[in-house]
């Protein structure tokens, strides 16, 4: 847990006004850099203490051998992981004797903010050293959204009351030493000294560092170039080894003179260009960033996230610290997808090596449908990375004897690298998760283009899949058996409610799609035979149903099968302390499952049975996972448990500022920060979209006095404002002059002349607020917040 | 396969009258001489070529760690595997300069012969040396089962035509090279020198050393001391390294002069006893053999054998092949078990590195039913192991949250040691079948001593692991969710038959144990509303039937579940090829499940059910295991499928014979081969004893013309006659006079006067003969015999 009060409640940044050493590792995650390409954890200037030094490209991993105790056909034999590669962040300072280091000496001040407007980590401090030589460093660091391949580090040391010599060794260093890895399972496997080295080369102010991973044979470059300004004699020089580069600046400082050094980095890879090639790639972004100049740099930061916020922004006035929570989650979705450029996202953004550096369906599921409405480049970019995969998807699903493509449950290329199928393999939806984010991103942007140029080929083979898993019963019912749905307490079940409905989208989204484009279709060997066969599964899918007690069991069965002990046997997560043996059979729910139904397919379900089914869930629901917050916010919300509603919001927004998982340090949980997004704008402002319209119903709670969010839908960009009473929809612009929504379920036309006020529709429960498990009660937002 | 005719036909013995190098694993592991204590594989006595060298001592295994590519809680992290010990079955002969060797030279004459009734491996063969040197070997084998750590070798080397320098070189070896593994999961994972030496002696004539294992840190002592006769001058001298041992005899023959040499070996092993105690155990059993001497321990095997097959043998007239089938079975299961005293029965006995050297609950399910009508004091010894590791599987239960005692899927020493829970933590019925044995051999041997000694605590925590297991759903039926059946290819199901009827009989068993002892059952803190629950479960525990098919679905569901794609999918066996991710949705069946149920809980069905069950089943099961060919024998012939029951009484007599799994070089299967005594006599003899009452009910296919068999019930013995027509029953001896059993369900009086004629019950079947899965059908037996 990071306390509450740990960052002061500020609209726009994240400010560290002193450091707590035993929580470098979180505000590591937390201050992490990003465009998406590149990523840079927020270490310390100096390099250490850290809590895990990382710097990540995008898609660059080692491959390691899976182990099985019993092996079985079809398991994955290799893994990916995220490699820690060359660091360029590392800018150590020595005065007069003594190396600058936090643990030594006198702190007597240090500030560290992320602006999430500027895009830039600041850090300011004041230290005097052991010997009582003070100095005053200001360092700004930035990954440039405009340059893929570039970062940038400003990097000011100042003496404060007497004269110091100064030595500021920047370097760029290849297989740092890393921490121990812990006994969670879920920790990545850290690998040692993975990047051989291939190349390097020096300037007098700079160098270039190339390396090579030796399974995966991936070649990257680091380069760094350094400007450096100071009153009076210095001396410059670079010195380069295998694993090291750096470049030496001594000089004397009298007090009050500073030394300003601005650091450029560039970085690349490639699994398949020559290692020349690669270098001058390197050598070219970095002239590129001295080109821009490190004002330019700033500039064009600012700029880009001038135009992300003014599509993207949420205002949730009353509530301040949601209010930052939001803008958090948001910018780090941007700093996740912005320059990904056809690389996976992973579940973990590039903040630290969590789950491997895997994506899973995490991104389609959580942070594609809030990229889709904000940044719908991004979305498709993403989209279009998982269309790159589609061969292999085809060959893991004949692998598995299955027509169609089976895409991989974890991954960073596109192999699966699952090592336990039945939460891996088992887990069909994430295909038609994929499925329905293309058709979502489709209907929310207005654009087919993307389900032409690679959408149409995904909806085909993941409708194939559905048709090779799922079969009629002698009554001409259609199953999926021996699949797992989104919770994982409960797996290698019979018709999950959530599968069965999401499958049967992806099958009439397919047919719908193939329709629209005859002649693609054909190509892909769809006949007319083939479609109705989609249609008729989609139709005739079961979706069980226990009339007893009027609510959807999230399996056939579920509702009978034995209650959890919540008497005894309540140590979270369970999953550490509880045999799947003992899990699987019982009713207890890891993370939303039938209520992801309810939210993704909303028309599937009638209010009383969504009210039910929030009833019933809520019940048994342990939120083991940091997916299941945001969707028990947007239920709970529809249902008109506002203020449960609220907590769970402030679980979702808060579950890395406050380290809520207890593993922020391994990375974000980007979907859970996602999951802001989704229920502050899904559950209180009522979004839904799967009836193919824009739909909204705001309902706020309590704490919450205004709330305004903006969208982009379909070329047209909407801000819709809220308070208790009324809402007021603003169509700021489009492709025409109006827009048909709806509002509390009924029709409602905008246009760009002016705003459209309407009273707002008040949400009453029809059953008393629920509770839940003993222990899971969500923090009441009084407890994270202050 | 090993061809038809490699083993000519004999009653009492198998004979090998060619070496035929690729079969050498093979007959390797049918050679084996093994007492339960110590087995030999019948490696050739030069030591090479072998297909796998092997000396193993029952419980002296290794630990190793088990790798999950994703852990979860509760998974074993030690494995244990059998260990290769110090092999003392080593005598090189050199013949002049060359050293025999049957890939060298010319082999005149080759024959192998292992005597059922004399219980030792003899070997004679003719060698004609590379120069041109001719010998006659003949060595003879034996493992006493009388002195249950001594093992003795004559060899006996004659020159034929001419004088011959020979120098035998007679060894202890630890440390063997192994061969490389195969890529088949399931063969044991070698270990690399897993002895540690620990101390050495020798004589002039003998020597013993003293190994260790490093991580499970067991020790052993192998001794040997040999006996030397030889006309003319012999030089014996002994050395001894770490790893070897060797005692070389050198002396000239002239053309019919003989050596021979009598090796005396002994061994023995213990995790707590000191080093000198050990040696010392060693030595005196070594004086022991002495002392009986060559012809002492010939004439105590044969006694030994003489009385176990006046209890045990099955004569099948009509039926060469199959009669010499089932002695094999019997003689090994006898083997495996006489001397095993309070250790493991492993699944392979003491043959080979198959499946670890680990027991499963074939010991329990198919070797122990026969153990406990033909070896009963072995049964006992068995069922006493177990029980010695309840407090292991106490602490298993209590790890895994649950009441009672979880007994291990697969284990040498008692901890559980499957590294894939779906198919063993799962795998609850192990439980049930462990105390449906005690409960077999309290009703068949009539003495209750074993269960007040040890298997009321067995019965009262196996209960209680059934009632923590289950649980009763709103409308008071009692499921048994998350299990696994016997079939492993369709797991982690709901209600398996098979499971649910089996621990109903655990729980109405463990009730009724206590009502016997009741003074007992309170120490163990049984009350009797733990027993009337027990009962309650029982009772009420759901049985699923299909009512529009009329059979029993395997678990619920199953009946509904999709058809494999038998045009397709069909090479065998599945597991190597297919998914367990679509094996276990679909109705395709691994081994007898469903058959299992209708065999041990007979009474459960009725007759129409049966041949019902036995219709549907046999269209969907492909026979992967060795453990079903048997149960199907059983219940074809049952419901009167006589001639396909005779096919599959083949396929389990000679999985072994034949090597019909293409894996008999890592050891015999020996459930199977128990299978073939359950084949004949559960099958064409009727036996059943789920009522409590000798049940017979003879009835013969057309290939045996009477079928005979001993029996040992409740302290008397039964022979059984069958012809075709009339069944003699013959009560040889008892506690009492007369003897009341059902013949074709009525009731018969037997008594020690004379036999009791009746006329056989013929079966009429209620269905046609079904068909199996395409490349499923059995051998008919004419492939599999000449």
């Amino acid at each position: 847990m990071i306390p509450p009060d740990y960052f002061p409640i500020e609209p726009w940044q994240i400010r560290e006004p002193r450091l707590d050493l035993d929580l470098l590792g979180q505000t590591e995650a937390l201050f992490t850099l990003s465009n998406g390409h590149i990523g840079l954890r927020g270490n310390l200037d100096e390099g250490e203490p850290y809590g895990l030094p990382g710097t990540y490209l995008n898609s660059f991993y080692e491959v390691r051998p899976l182990p099985y105790a019993e092996a079985g056909y079809g398991y994955p034999q290799a893994g990916q992981t995220v490699v820690d590669v060359t660091n360029g962040k590392i800018i150590r300072l020595t005065v007069d004797d003594e190396p600058l280091d936090v643990r030594y000496g006198e702190l007597v001040d240090h500030e560290r903010i992320l602006d999430m407007r500027a895009g830039t980590l600041t850090r300011r401090l004041h230290w005097c050293s052991p010997a009582g030589k003070q100095v005053k460093v200001h360092s700004t660091r930035l990954v440039s959204l405009a340059q893929r391949g570039v970062a940038a580090i400003e990097y000011v040391v100042e003496a404060v009351d007497e004269f110091v010599r100064v030595t500021v060794q920047s370097e760029l260093v290849a297989n740092e030493d890393q921490p121990p890895t812990s006994g969670d399972p879920r920790v990545a496997a850290i690998l040692e000294n993975p990047l051989e080295a291939v190349e390097r080369e020096r300037t007098e102010s700079g160098a270039v560092l190339v390396h090579r991973t030796r399974a995966s044979e991936l070649m990257m470059a680091a380069a760094m170039h350094h400007e450096i300004e100071v009153p009076g004699r210095v001396q410059v020089n670079t010195m380069a080894i295998p694993d090291v580069a750096a470049t030496t600046v001594v000089c004397g400082l009298r007090a009050g003179q500073k030394l300003r050094i601005v650091k450029y980095l560039a970085y690349g890879w490639s699994s398949e260009r020559s290692r020349p090639a690669l270098r001058d790639q390197a050598i070219a972004a970095l002239t590129g960033a001295r080109y821009s100049g490190w004002q330019g740099l700033l500039d064009a930061q600012r700029t880009y996230l001038d135009e992300f916020w003014d599509g993207a922004d949420v205002e949730v006035d009353g509530d301040p610290d949601c209010q930052q929570a939001v803008r958090f989650a948001l910018f780090h979705l941007l700093q996740a997808s912005a320059r990904a450029e056809r690389r996976a996202i992973p579940s973990k953004g590039l903040t630290g090596t969590g789950y491997d550096g895997h994506t899973f369906w995490d991104t389609e599921t959580f942070i594609l449908p809030v990229l889709t409405y904000t940044a719908p480049h991004a979305a498709a970019d993403a989209l279009r990375w998982r269309a790159t995969t589609l061969d292999l998807a085809r060959e893991r699903a004949a692998e598995l004897g299955l027509a169609g493509a089976a895409f991989p449950w974890r991954t960073i290329r596109g192999q699966e690298c699952s090592g336990y199928w039945p939460a891996g393999t088992a887990a069909w939806h994430i295909n038609a998760d994929i499925a329905a984010a293309f058709e979502q991103h489709r209907v929310v942007t207005g654009d087919g283009s993307l389900e032409a140029e690679c959408g149409l080929a995904v909806l085909v083979e993941t409708a194939r899949l559905w048709r090779s898993l799922g079969h009629h019963d002698r009554h001409g019912v259609w199953h999926l058996s021996g699949v797992t749905g989104p919770d994982e307490y409960t797996a290698i079940v019979r018709d999950n409610v959530f599968t069965n409905l999401m499958a049967a989208h992806n099958l009439r989204t397919a047919a719908e799609a193939c329709a629209r484009h005859p002649d693609a279709a054909h190509e892909l060997g769809v006949t007319t035979e083939e479609m109705a066969g989609w249609r008729d599964a989609a139709d005739a899918a079961h979706i069980p149903y226990d009339e007893e007690l009027g609510v959807h069991p999230q399996c056939e069965g579920f509702t009978s099968a034995a209650e959890w002990d919540f008497d005894a046997r309540t140590t979270y997560p369970l999953l550490l302390h509880e045999p799947y043996v003992r899990l699987y059979p019982a009713q207890v729910v890891k993370q939303a499952d039938v209520l992801l139904a309810m939210h993704w397919r909303s028309h599937a379900f009638t209010p009383e049975q969504k009210a039910r089914n929030v009833d019933y869930y809520e019940r048994r629901t342990v939120r083991d996972s940091s997916l299941s917050a945001c969707t028990q916010a947007v239920l709970c919300a529809e249902v008109g448990h506002l203020e449960l509603a609220h907590d769970y919001t402030y679980e979702t927004a808060f579950v890395d500022l406050r380290d809520l998982h207890d593993n922020s340090r391994e990375g974000l949980h980007l979907a859970a920060l996602a999951g802001t997004w989704i229920a502050l704008v899904a559950g209180f402002g009522g979004l839904r979209d799967d009836s193919g319209v824009l739909s909204l119903n705001p309902a706020l709670p309590e704490g919450i006095s205004r709330l305004r969010f903006r969208l982009r839908w379909q070329g047209a960009r909407v801000t819709v404002s809220a308070t208790d009473t009324e809402v007021t929809y603003t169509l700021r612009d489009g492709p025409e002059s109006r827009l048909t929504i709806k509002h509390a379920g009924e029709e409602l036309e905008l246009n760009t002349q002016s705003p459209t006020t309407v009273p707002a529709r008040r949400r009453e429960p029809l059953l008393a607020t629920p509770t839940q498990p003993p222990g899971r009660e969500p923090n009441h937002r009084r407890e994270v917040a202050r």
